[in-house]
């Protein structure tokens, strides 16, 4: 199934091993799965989440909860900027900002997140979640834009 | 423990029989218990909900991740707008911004959520969230600012 | 000089006299013609705004201020929205976000607005601001995100 | 007239000459005096814009514009944060997000920021604005929360 509106990769890792260090640092999420959800593509500032529709992480109207829906948008945006960062580089999610566009209903959700700008200490990105369900074309269903800080030595 | 900077709820509920429609929407949501998250104190314009610091929903440094911590922030915001709706309003979070202020550690967390401003179709809210561990002073770990929207007859 | 990052406009308009209700709209703007902002190029779903960097709107490094930043990026976002709103719409921004990603600096700014989804209450949107200098690329300077509302009838 | 909801400032400046920074930085934003704002109290943590409800910052309702609001409420949390920095700190918004709660109309708005969360590097703030108009109650009409960079030696 075709993504929309998904942008090529255009930044240049300052760590050769940046792949790995992504990689790790997600294996490292507990979180990820108790949620069920899996790294897909990655590429220098670009990031794919993926979580199954599962029931036991909807709201009251059966939908997947907006804190969930935050967690892989957050992630995505968050690993797609330390794929940017340089070596011994530690992320932190400082904020971010979501819109909720549409029920994250479906099959599953992907977390797309890419950078907006990478910076020395600061890092912008933003992430869209799209719900897909077979045979339906793919929701955009979450608008995120976040700002991470890149907490060297912590 | 004495919460910081709690203020006294101030609005006039809509709906005489809010409190019992506050405790239903969130029991029929599944993600709460898969969380462990509960219900607390509620109020007209005001909703505590408490979240045990589960080490399956930790990020890569051990911390809750910024996702789970939205969770309850999210629903604590929600729930305050709700409990002032009118009769057979139906809740929907159109989008958040929330900042980090602090690793989110601890024995657990606490999510209150108060109406800023209540609106025929929009209310407005803030969300603090501290962490609670015992012998310690709660620290003020996130603060959210959200909109929700009354999806009457949804 | 080259746009980056453009998106073609790709919404079909609710209200074929649009263009003319977002230009007398504009126009009645008292505040644009303070900052000296001009209209640019429409299309459904689109709009662009320009802003000389007139030294009495800098703070205290010389930049344009954030808010008048701010200014401009939420016209653009405001009027891509009601460029899509029905016959007899009013427009009103709820809220929005803004990154700022460097100094608002150079010769002009230009904040292109484009709307993520049009709904039936509230319209996402999101607006880049670029200053442009001559002889250089033009540097994207801030990124919003932001939620209208068509306010029918007010 | 009383101002609503005030928090008394509860912090200790680092820069024992934190107001006549604050005051010096504010009188070389020349966009303030273009839009007609004016420096209140400032105490550690806290500062107070206010600005005339001048027709020639209006949008087409006859309101101060959404970013012109937003230009004060900008600057109230910057220097509320900017009174804790250090000796030679120099503040840059790195963003803000604001609702807007009612018409930003009357005889003056005032703008009252308070900081949230002083840190290292980052600084978390909140904004209000209220609108006062004489023999009115004054009307929360938007909500600021913002976070600030430290860039000290720039």
């Amino acid at each position: 199934m075709e993504l929309p509106q998904t942008v090529a990769p255009r930044f240049e890792p300052r760590d050769s091993d940046w792949e790995r260090k992504v990689r790790e640092s997600f294996a490292a999420q507990k979180v990820m799965a108790t949620l069920g959800a899996t790294l897909g593509k990655v590429a220098p500032g670009y990031c794919e989440i993926s979580l199954p529709c599962r029931d036991d992480l909807t709201q009251q109207h059966g939908f997947i909860q907006a804190g969930i829906v935050s967690s892989i948008a957050d992630n995505a945006g968050g690993y797609a900027g330390f794929s940017l960062m340089p070596v011994d580089a530690s992320v932190l999610a400082v904020e971010f900002k979501i819109n909720f566009l549409a029920p994250a209903d479906g099959d599953y959700l992907l977390a797309v997140g890419q950078v907006l700008k990478p910076g020395k200490t600061l890092f912008i990105t933003r992430a869209e979640v799209y719900a897909f369900r077979e045979g339906k074309a793919p929701v955009h269903c979450a608008a995120m834009q976040q700002t991470l800080m890149n907490v060297s030595g912590k």
